[in-house]
């Protein structure tokens, strides 16, 4: 399960449904299957410098000079950094973990890819943003990477949370709602 | 359609679907329609401090010892302050608007209840807190709102956006990551 939801483009309930497909597939099929999918993995790289999915290495991002090299973004999955990029408010870098702390998917502290991203950390960062999900594992995964990574010297923050854009208050969930309330910002008479 | 959406319990869309069937019915039908719904009104009563729907005024909430009287949550309708009040999170005030700035459903300026706001933000009020949608049309609210009230001595301010809480990064739209990004918040190794 794990490994499968480390595939790109495969999400946890899509990895479900596979590892379902693969459990019940006959071995002569789930043995073609995993051919298949192991041709596919040796045709896409990976950057070393963030670990995202990349046709070089390093990857376009990383390469760019454009980039603000003291900001370092951490998100679980290649996914989620396109959805970064395609939101296009950021301009620094960024690191891919191998995931979301998952114990029950084998996911633990130790297969997060910490180590690489603490050196990673360690090239002129001083900014890290941690852009893990707002579920229960990308909390737990945040406070292991802001426990793990700290040092003197190291700004860590953690995306923001609140309303959603367009959204309206009486089809958002309380917890969000609380959340936007302690987050709430002073507003000038003139701006927003 | 201005007047259908302050009815209790009645959304946008759904107004908008009364208000075609109320087009297209036959008189009578919809001078039948019309008399009932003007029946339940006059069973509701409103609460002459916070403008929310109530069985007695003034409602529960304001009567309220217990609650922070100098806080003051701006809702745009009934329903806003209902998930507000069920979020748990909040111990102050309300004041509901006549909805939002919609020019084409005749709600301007004039019509959200701005002067009575102004009234109540006297009454020992030290922060306006706007919670309007963050909708084009409560965007547009929260603007005039925060012109309008804004005096010394009274701090204006505005839940906060971001991830709303149990979101995966890679479905959430590009406003609000960017909204997140923006209103990242330093995190301390400990802490959350
Ligand atoms: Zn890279
Ligand atoms: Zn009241």
């Amino acid at each position: 399960m794990g490994a499968l939801c480390r595939l790109p483009g495969i999400g946890r309930k899509t990895a479900e449904r596979l590892a379902l497909h693969l459990a019940r597939a006959r071995p002569e099929e789930a043995r073609a299957l995993a051919a298949a999918v192991a041709r596919v993995g040796a045709e896409v790289n990976t950057c070393a410098r963030c670990r995202n999915l990349a046709d070089r290495d390093p990857c376009a991002i990383c390469a760019d000079p454009a980039r603000d090299s003291g900001l370092l973004c951490v998100v679980e999955s290649p996914a989620d950094l396109a959805a970064m990029e395609a939101a296009g408010a950021y301009r620094g870098l960024y690191f891919v973990l191998s995931g979301a702390l998952s114990p029950l998917d084998g996911v633990g502290p130790g297969q997060l890819g910490l180590d690489a991203l603490t050196r990673r950390a360690a090239e002129g960062v001083r900014e890290l943003i941690i852009a893990t999900n707002s579920t229960v594992e990308g909390e737990a995964t945040a406070d292991l990477v802001a426990q793990s990574l700290a040092r003197p010297g190291l700004l860590i923050s953690r995306l923001g949370y609140g309303m959603p854009v367009g959204g309206d208050l009486k089809y958002i969930d309380g917890l969000t709602i609380a959340r936007a309330l302690e987050s709430r910002r002073r507003r000038e008479p003139g701006g927003s």
